[in-house]
């Protein structure tokens, strides 16, 4: 895929309220450094050059300026201050992208995406237009019901990760709608739009770190990276 | 609940061979002793009386009694040859058990159970025949179609765990079928015996050690047990 351009826009919405911290998650440390600084490092380090959006809100903007000096972190970055949703926050970070080419969006707080699955996820997105990372359940699955709870094939379900990777402007038209509740990730505003969603295999370790729990196996899964 | 029964019935039957180990997972040491003595460790020190029946295949039965002599092991444990399948190793761990009561169901290699959570089984069992451990999904959800998938509402779906504990004569009654293959967990079975299954929340550090980046998780969370 030589000839097509590659954005990556990362998704940094938390407000850390969940982590039971007054750091936003995506700010606390790993190893060293915050959680978004090994996002994004890997990105960049990619083989293929892929441009880089940044997704924060808008109060922690300033604070992210700070945190690059303080860790001396200089990659290539476009700012971008997200909206009140995750939906809002995609959104304004496709908005400043011009030109065509495929983009990947993906959540600040998994870190531990690594090259084979981003070069899966565009490759998939070149042949097929949209590349959404899933992985098979574990665990027995119950659907809930007006009168209780029902047992459900698990196989036949999957999890969803990120990056979820699309065309540019595809992905940008279907963008352009207002929020449904529903719209719980990119693969959700790509089918309203009447588009087909092709999977691809993401990775059990690309985990979305939203506890404390999930911060120290992060951490740990680092180096198994 | 001072005059009920307690048992439980650890179902330990995998075969390693998902792990990609020559030892089965159960047997794989955690913080210096095998998985499945944390597991039978933590029923066994509950502070009100649980008896343990624990389902091994036959072929590593004579295995397990040498490892037990070997890190000293001495719990009072039943020992049961277990089926084919988790359907046939739970039901000939349930027909050894005579009596009236409770039982809860547990994989041996879910290792981080605790004491509230197997208070919360036995309590919500007590109360409604049937309690099973299940927890909220952190990723969105898509269900495989003919035509490809679809996104569907995480909020309405359940991840479920163990313990699973249910009434011991209804369970019993239950496992007296012939196995069907959407009998996944013992939810499944309770509930095509015509009987209401009743959720208790579980735990997200409740789980189940199936690779060997489980096994590193595991380790680590055991610290914050």
């Amino acid at each position: 895929m030589p000839s097509t351009a590659k954005y990556a826009v990362i998704v940094a919405g938390g407000s850390g309220q969940r982590m039971g911290s007054k750091i936003p998650k995506q700010f606390l440390e790993m190893r060293g450094r915050p959680i978004l600084m090994h996002t994004l490092q890997t990105f960049h380090d990619f083989p293929e050059k892929i441009k880089l959006v940044l997704v924060l809100p808008q109060p922690y903007i300033a604070k992210w300026k700070q945190l690059c000096r303080y860790y001396n972190f200089s990659i290539p970055v476009t700012l971008q201050a997200g909206g009140k949703s995750r939906f809002e926050s995609v959104k304004k970070g496709l908005e400043i992208i011009s030109g065509e080419g495929l983009v990947a969006i993906h959540d600040g707080v998994r870190p531990l995406v690594d090259h084979p699955l981003i070069r899966r996820s565009f490759q998939t997105a070149q042949k097929y237009n949209s590349a959404v990372a899933t992985i098979p359940l574990k665990n027995s699955l119950r659907q809930i019901t007006d009168t209780g709870s029902k047992s459900v094939e698990r196989s036949q379900f999957r999890l969803v990760q990120t990056p979820q990777t699309f065309n540019l402007s595809l992905i940008k038209q279907a963008y352009g709608v207002r929020e449904q509740a529903e719209f719980t990730d990119d693969a959700s505003v790509w089918e309203a739009a009447g588009h087909p969603v092709t999977l691809y295999h993401g990775s059990e370790k690309n985990l979305k770190v939203t506890t404390i729990h999930d911060l120290a196996i992060a951490e740990m899964l680092l180096s198994f990276k």
